[in-house]
């Protein structure tokens, strides 16, 4: 699989994508991740590849030709399968959407930065709008880190045991239920008897009524 | 304000923690970021700080004993305002948390990775266990990452020009209306006539009126 990210603060994203997992999916030619700075296709000399926004008001507006030339370039020898804009207004990103991205071949994830881009560059070129979460960030990367993050370790083969991503929260719907490794007791706190007992139906069955139990104290719209 | 993030990858954490936004908050000392190493307090000369969970199963998890420590050790001088845990069964992160976080004096975030930490240290140390978005990372560090920008960016100071976080999504509930900047025609697509119009009134209107339509059509629950 290969995500570009188009982005005008290339720096910003070097380092949480060369560790962890990401690390070993690229290591592993898994997953091919380039970071592609936009200024590249700049209007001048001076890198310029935004503008004041028509209406006025506080914050630039990232313009649509850079944009529209570095994705004409881009997708010359390939298109891209989804080219994504990620953006507050955007649908919400979930394990569902991490799942289906997992299995595309190529993508793009143009990362706002000040006021966002050009509403005409979303009108023409992009498939996808993705939210991370109800919040502001100052620019995109940190929500394309994310993206690349939730959609890397689900590619066959990244992680080291496949069976861990099945057990993660959301992948039936349930949060996941408490952990706990040694000591058996910390400060007076003991771990749950049934996963003490060594008995597979007991500590599934523990397993399940927990993960369906914090559900309904804390997420009771994923039951619905 | 002071955020300190306890993590077992800190590498995975400095290039977005030292541009854009953040990095001018941190230089003007707005905001003191410290990206702690929780193997500073590891078991063993090994670096041990996890453990294969109780019950059996895949991934491992993060002991009491070098989180217990750690946090101990750093609120020693001055207590933390909130210790906040970052996993995908907290409450879900919005600009009105990150809000009421831009008030605070000095947080701490925890980082789980693997299986995520012991249970009794969420029990006895954690007071805010907040969630991101509803999707799997491979860790907490790309979630305190975005905690830390989402926040760090209300801090009175931070943003040059204080009218533009105002106008953000959900500031008001609203999402943002469409951004323009030029040329006026792109593609054969034009920027409306009521931005060009130099009319406030009229700009201000149709702001107002994309932006409750861009709500209605896209996440019609901000509006109950």
């Amino acid at each position: 699989m290969q995500i570009d990210i188009l982005t005008v603060v290339p720096d910003l994203l070097a380092s949480p994508l060369s560790h962890s997992i990401i690390k070993r999916a690229r290591e592993k030619n898994l997953l091919q991740i380039n970071i592609i700075h936009l200024r590249d296709w700049a209007l001048n000399k001076y890198g310029q590849v935004d503008d004041y926004q028509f209406g006025g008001g506080a914050g630039m507006v990232m313009r649509c030709e850079p944009l529209a030339n570095a994705i004409d370039d881009l997708q010359k020898e390939q298109p891209y399968d989804e080219i994504i804009y990620v953006t507050p207004d955007g649908k919400q990103h979930n394990q569902q959407i991490a799942n289906e991205l997992s299995l595309k071949e190529k993508i793009l994830i143009i990362c706002g930065h000040y006021k966002g881009i050009d509403q005409r560059i979303r009108d023409l070129y992009v498939t996808k709008e993705i939210s991370i979460g109800d919040y502001v960030l100052s620019g995109g990367e940190l929500a394309a880190a994310v993206i690349v993050d939730s959609v890397g370790r689900l590619i066959p083969g990244v992680l080291g045991d496949e069976t861990s991503a099945l057990s993660d929260s959301f992948q039936d719907n349930l949060l996941a239920p408490p952990v706990y490794t040694r000591p058996a007791e910390f400060r007076g706190l003991k771990v749950p008897d049934e996963l003490m007992t060594g008995n597979p139906k007991i500590i599934d069955a523990w397993r399940d009524e927990q993960a369906l139990k914090r559900t309904e104290e804390r997420r009771p719209d994923l039951l619905q």
